[in-house]
């Protein structure tokens, strides 16, 4: 059996990117929102059913670019949750406004609108909320909150590729949402990013963003940085745009796998299924209650890891376990945050179409012995 | 005669790429330093003869990475030229901190450090030279400055890729040197950007910068940002280091024909010649003056775009006449700026492989007839 990870990069047909790389090479058009950056920019908006779709070399940079088109006051806070990527905080801090951690919902893991109403301050001009593992943020809850204190509501979108709740895309929320396109994504340009939008005139700052602030040869509006998908990535995703779906279904098929295993070990519990919500199938997580099943988050990891099946402890540490966030609070509703009580519970398995029959069974293996193994000792202990 | 421009990208052989892609798709390492990228870093250590070389995915990342690697207090003022691409500003400003211009020596048109010393206050943290068009600043007047009130030394070296002063090579100059490796440059990845320095230590922050802080699966340290080069973009780098040299060598001839024509033409000066130092061949550069030439920059300009011949007026607009820097003060130790009383006078003509002997007769037909032609009303006044 080869080793596993947690996820494998969508590699489109060698030929069919020589083929784009031609072209290419043809025009001498390399970078600078060339014709295929553009064509995949379109490509994408009709794709995710956004009126505007941004591209960008990365989803930290997108990030970076939303935030600094949104004119916050120096200083500003920005409300967000701590079981997240690094990325989120950091583009906040870099810019050098101030992350502040909310709690998370008990059972979607998202951020919690009553907990970001704790955190709101007179300084708090914006929320990013993240759609975790792909499970869909309290929409509109967030949207209540952020309306009733005049916020800029955000959305990190990157582990949500082309999920819908009902008839409304992912990329419609809010006030922009923000893909990354990185090599784990459902859909990636390798290294790659977007911000999707309704507003036209958000759409415009986010390209002055994305190219130092230039309107034209003449006139340098706002601060802006480098945010350009050169034309190479662009192909890449044009490419992948045509085989992600299939992808997803694959994606789909195993989940349902995972769910039998998973469905049958007491202890264990897979990410919530949301009604009418289409899952972007970014990943698989499960969330272990040691008491009940017998062992830890950290020994299944290193159970699997024996095997050579590489999970990941994903999102252990969060934000606020970070040396630079280590004395920011996580404002909460509850006696304690759900964050810190969680974050030594979840796990991400291998979720990508390399996992193969004998994977599935070498996990359900080690989940099964670990379960069976742990309870004996401790049956025999109370009696 | 095919339309020219200022800059042509320099493509290495499409069959070479796809040989190269080739070995990543087999890998499926995509990006996150990635066995071509470490390749990519390890010969530009040794090609630019520095201790440390880091990639990034463009020079303004590059950029913001060095300034978050430096960890500067919030609202530090960071003193740069204005006479630079906006990039070097907005990196400033992007990281929450504040550009403050001072003025340009009038020989090289690169940061003068007398007029740094007039702009430094109790918050001045860091100080940011510019190669301008690849003439190297005052290393020695800025490093004095600098170390007399304990500031941080950057340079801005897009402009000055494989350039030596003497014996050191430009990489090595102050705390760090910046460079982009954008199509625009000698050496270019088509987006890309590197960071050299002298400091092991530095070396390491400007690694976690680049990969969000995060030091192990365990620990996060610094707040950071994506700050990575895919395998795609190093495969392409491995192979443009490979014909950069060809390159510049024939750009070297091709200045010193713009120079014949322009040494003819009273009025119109080239950048100047540094002794001792080998140049990095990125730009062309004259300077206009109108009085004595009869014509404008802006009327060059013009008539060479008749010919569809697109040279730049760099650097105009300069930073303090962006919308976002409007209001600030160009430190100066002259009764006006310098840096003002250049900006429109400065040309960058077509400088790469692409220009044949045909342009360079229409660029010496153009500048010679508007020298001509607007010499003779003046003196009939005269008269």
């Amino acid at each position: 059996m080869t080793p596993l990870y947690v996820a494998r990069p969508l590699l489109p047909p060698l030929e069919d990117l020589t083929e784009l790389l031609g072209e290419i090479w043809s025009s001498g058009i390399v970078t600078n929102e060339g014709p295929l950056h553009n064509r995949l920019e379109a490509e994408l908006a009709q794709r995710l059913n956004v009126p505007f779709a941004k591209l960008f070399n990365n989803g930290t940079v997108a990030m970076l670019c939303a935030l600094l088109s949104l004119d916050l006051s120096p200083g500003a806070e920005i409300i967000t949750t701590p079981l997240t990527f690094a990325a989120t905080a950091h583009a906040i801090a870099a810019c050098g406004y101030k992350p502040v951690f909310a709690d998370i919902c008990e059972d979607t893991l998202t951020l919690d609108p009553r907990a970001v109403e704790k955190a709101i301050t007179s300084k708090t001009e914006a929320v990013i909320g993240v759609h975790v593992y792909g499970t869909l943020c309290d929409v509109e809850g967030l949207d209540r909150v952020c309306k009733a204190h005049d916020l800029k509501l955000l959305y990190d979108a990157a582990h949500a590729f082309a999920a819908m709740q009902g008839g409304t895309p992912v990329g419609t929320m809010g006030d922009l949402s923000v893909f990354s396109l990185h090599a784990t994504k459902l859909f990636s340009t390798f290294e790659g990013g977007l911000v999707t939008s309704n507003d036209e005139g958000m759409a415009q700052r986010l390209r002055l963003a994305r190219n130092f602030g230039i309107m034209n040869e003449e006139r340098v509006a706002v601060v802006g940085i480098n945010g350009k998908m050169s034309e190479v990535h662009a192909a890449i995703g044009l490419l992948n745009l045509k085989i992600f779906e299939e992808e997803r279904d694959i994606r789909r098929a195993l989940r349902a796998e995972y769910d039998q295993v998973v469905g049958r070990l007491p202890g264990l519990r897979a990410q919530i299924k949301q009604p009418g919500v289409k899952q972007s199938e970014q990943y698989y997580m499960i969330i272990v209650d040691p008491q009940v099943y017998g062992a830890t988050r950290d020994e299944i990891y290193d159970a699997l890891k024996e095997r050579e099946i590489f999970s990941r402890k994903y999102f252990w540490p969060i934000c606020t376990d970070f040396d630079c966030y280590k004395n920011f609070t996580i404002h909460t509703v509850h006696d304690a945050p759900v964050s810190n009580n969680v974050k030594d519970r979840v796990l991400c398995l291998p979720f990508h179409s390399g996992v193969e029959a004998e994977h599935i069974a070498a996990v359900a293996d080690v989940l099964t012995e670990l379960h069976c193994t742990r309870r004996e000792p401790s049956v025999s202990k109370v009696g």
